[in-house]
């Protein structure tokens, strides 16, 4: 595909959203790194687009195999030391933001979002490991994951313990020598397996001997494939045996393993974070990984659009309606196709405005800002389930843009619908997200997180109908605020929906304010997106409000007996 | 899948959106062919759903291969006459409503989407025939297309030649005759070769030599797959080869076929409806082909939905929110969850309200009546455009339902999904359907043929929510008619959308007041299912009004090169 790294979006996105320069990094470094990354994925990954979903990885006794030229690209972004951008210091990393290195896990990811998905969870990996591993573990495992050279998976589903991972069964046994041994069956793992690095870092949600019921009975375990011989390299196998992979939609590229730990009872595996600190350094994983899931909405929205527009922009059709005398023009001239193709561009920028605004904050949250870390809290389920609303949004338009080709798999276009589908799902589904944020996160500082955020939108908010929206917003979340359970869960995805589109609205008003009267192609694209943005989709937010204040009783009206009927 | 025809609401719209009782079928005959079609296709085609998506259709030099079992399934098809419920009664059909026969596609459809698309093309087929075929044409092959021995297809798109039908090359030269020798290559022709039936009826358009340029000089040709003998039986091959087989995101079951007619000139066609007369031909056609694609929404719409639901109830995670003390419950407990199966329940009911209305004028029309003739038309494109957009965003929600195993293709939810796809694009785009709507809808009869739509409508509804989107209607209406062509197509499908949610609105709580109070658990749930449309889903459609009376400007503020950057 006609792959461009969306650098100038990019960087203007990190200066104006994510106040790059409050973190430390220049201008210059900004650029060589977003230019960097996007040669690199350009010329390295995105020829692998396409083989990764007609070919994908290939389960075999031996292990997964992926297909031809993956395994040689990964050693080259490795090599490349695209993998360390936002890794530590100490461990070899280049200690940049992290909302820096996620504009280059973008990068790839536009460029091939299945393969993509492995740093991704090595990201989640390292997380954990900083925030709850010991020095030990840490000196063992934080240089090589920081590289990329080993690779990082999250196990917590189970077949029967999906969003309730409460549920789950895995077993760790003490083996006397402060080890364990690890028994249980995992499903959708990411990456659970491939042939693209020495050893991949299983970090494994389980259950202790005694250990209570629910979530607070977890703990989690380090597991690697290799277990470390003397020197810390790889060395004997562990026992983690990949039983299959799935056959999946989309993100072919990404092998979904079902993992069986400890067939023959030799599975060992570390404690990381103290027996039952499982769930607290699961959402240390998580929370970070929801935002690259987030991102991957961006990821798709951009690639979706890139092919969209190359495609509009070569084919002929028809003449103009307001000429038709005239010859037949390309479509992207025709008024619907480029209304299509312009909501395809602002919900791409929404995207990422809304996904970059949430990792500055967790770059400000580690260098001590509570405020920061208060506002990643609440943006975190909207960047997660809006960024991925609108990369399937995004996916479809695209689809439609090419009309039948579209739906003919060698066009391409239909390979990011298909990829985008997932990202509602994973991670903690968009409804979860949904349930966090009306059950947890609006509630934090009795309220107080949302006011200021709030507060500061009004501040600056110009728009008539942006400020219609904040003001409904404002409204629901003051309703749900003494409303019961089943109302506000109820109301919550209509909610989530509501505020996302505030927030982007803000951030692509302010966005436009800095482009306007801009003389580059790009400024003059970027501000005529951004009124496009604030006139016509802050608008169909407000249609919401009414489910928003809808009591559950609505949803229940029927039993699901009768629901069937 | 767990596939229940849904008797009781195809009964229900029949009766209170269709009128059938006007059309001279009584109570009786509507239970035994709702009954029956809904055994046959439960029993016969449902079966092959899955085996029709994972195989599919395979080309081989001597034609294309249906997958196992379909051969038998569309025999005992033609056998149990379910070919001929709308079909004449002159030529072995029974004559029955239009809009029963959708009724009866709708069930083969939700059974079996991919397969159902044979019946379809053949109604097609049909229609041209009736309308536009000599007596003799009419006795040869109306007879054996009205049973569904012999199937029909239709051949308008070439490569230069989408949306665009007056950019087509094909041929027809005269063979001094009175027959013609067709030359040119068709693609995207749905069932345009299979081995399920004895002849196959291509209806073909092309140009005639010396024929003006642009649609005026098209006409349309028969083209059967094999000629006819002196009997009237299929004799030698015609000279129409199958060249290849689309590789398709969905519809697997529906080989799309690339078709050479001539390639060794002796493809031999006759005309059909006169020279130059191809255009009016087609569009008889393609609109009833536009209400069947609507239809197709709501048969995935309805497969999704069940098997959502069905899911929802047997899969158990969490506990209630409200109830955090009490054991995990069937998702379907949950409120988003809940949310989800009701506005898919709600978005089916409306899409097959919406088609059953404009199907029901097609009878009416056919009776003689004019204004009813002028209503199909004016609902046609919303009853196409907007049935196939909801059977996409309720495929989506199923797939959503299932978490994790949406993913997964074995659960069947991403089948749904990715048949969806195609349907707001064939039978002319959505897009296309939005520009028929502003560009010569609206305007019948100076306007007066929406006015009494929405006079009809604001003399029933109660809802103020429902009152002031209809009146939303109006006022874009009113702006679009002083309107210039760029601006009308720019709000054109802002508009088409805000349209039919009022139509299905306005259906909807016309069936919930007859629904309230009853005591069967499908007027609970029918009741129940309408109020939530009226509360949560109507409020949504007045949010497009700001992008409905929005100027072209906005979408040309820059040009296609700077939207690129």
């Amino acid at each position: 595909m006609p792959f461009t790294p969306a650098v100038a979006e990019q960087r203007f996105v990190l200066e104006h959203v994510a106040g790059i320069a409050d973190l430390g990094v220049d201008g210059d470094i900004l650029d060589a790194v977003l230019e960097g990354a996007g040669e690199f994925a350009a010329g390295e990954w995105a020829p692998l687009d396409r083989i990764g979903d007609t070919v994908g990885p290939k389960w075999t006794a031996d292990g997964v195999v992926m297909p031809e030229g993956f395994s040689d690209a990964y050693k080259a972004y490795v090599a490349g030391g695209w993998g360390t951008i936002g890794s530590p210091e100490a461990y070899g990393g280049q200690g940049m933001p992290f909302v820096l290195a996620a504009a280059v896990l973008e990068t790839l990811g536009t460029a091939n979002m299945g393969f993509a998905l492995a740093p991704t969870l090595t990201v989640g990996a390292i997380e954990a490991l900083l925030h709850h591993g010991t020095p030990e573990q840490q000196a063992l495992y934080l240089p090589k994951l920081s590289t990329g050279e080993w690779t990082g998976t999250m196990n917590l589903t189970e077949p029967q313990a999906g969003s309730d991972v409460g549920a789950l069964r895995s077993r760790a046994t003490p083996r006397g020598d402060g080890t364990f041994s690890i028994q249980g069956t995992k499903i959708f793992i990411s990456f659970g397996d491939h042939d693209m690095a020495d050893n991949i870092v299983h970090l494994v949600l389980a259950r202790t001997p005694d250990a209570p019921a629910g979530t607070k009975g977890l703990s989690l375990f380090l597991v690697p494939k290799y277990r470390l011989d003397a020197d810390g390299n790889p060395g004997e196998a562990n026992d983690v045996r990949t039983v299959s992979i799935e056959h999946k939609m989309g993100l072919h590229a990404s092998p979904t393993c079902v993992l069986s730990f400890g067939d023959h009872n030799e599975c060992i595996g570390e404690l990381i974070g103290g027996e039952y600190g499982g769930i607290r350094a699961m959402f240390t994983m998580m929370n970070n990984a929801r935002l690259n899931v987030g991102l991957q909405g961006v990821q798709v929205a951009e690639a979706a659009t890139q092919r969209a527009i190359a495609y509009a922009r070569d084919r002929v059709q028809s003449p103009r309606a307001s000429a038709p005398g005239a010859g037949p023009v390309a479509i992207v001239e025709h008024p619907d196709v480029r209304r299509m193709l312009l909501r395809m561009k602002a919900q791409t920028m929404a995207a990422r405005a809304l996904v970059y605004l949430a990792c500055g904050q967790v770059d400000r949250a580690q260098a001590g800002d509570a405020e920061a870390k208060a506002r990643l809290d609440l943006l975190t389920p909207l960047a997660k389930a809006h960024g991925t609303d609108l990369g399937n949004e995004v996916a479809s338009l695209g689809v439609q843009v090419h009309g039948g080709m579209g739906y003919i798999e060698e066009t391409g276009a239909a390979q990011h619908f298909r990829d985008a589908r997932i990202t509602p799902i994973y991670e903690g589904t968009n409804g979860i997200q949904a349930a966090d944020l009306v059950g947890r996160k609006l509630g934090l500082d009795n309220g107080g997180v949302f006011q200021r955020l709030v507060a500061e939108m009004k501040g600056e908010v110009q728009d008539a109908g942006l400020r219609d929206l904040i003001a409904a917003c404002e409204a629901v979340a003051r309703h749900l605020s003494v409303s019961d359970p089943d109302d506000r869960l109820a109301a919550s995805y209509p909610f989530l929906t509501m505020l996302s589109v505030a927030v982007c609205g803000w951030l692509m008003e302010k966005q436009g304010r800095i482009a306007e009267g801009g003389e580059t192609p790009f400024l003059k694209m970027k501000a005529a997106t951004a009124r496009f943005f604030v006139a016509q989709i802050v608008p169909e937010a407000l249609g919401l409000q009414a489910a928003a204040m809808a009591k559950a009783d609505a949803l229940y009206a029927v039993d699901a007996e009768t629901l069937a009927a």
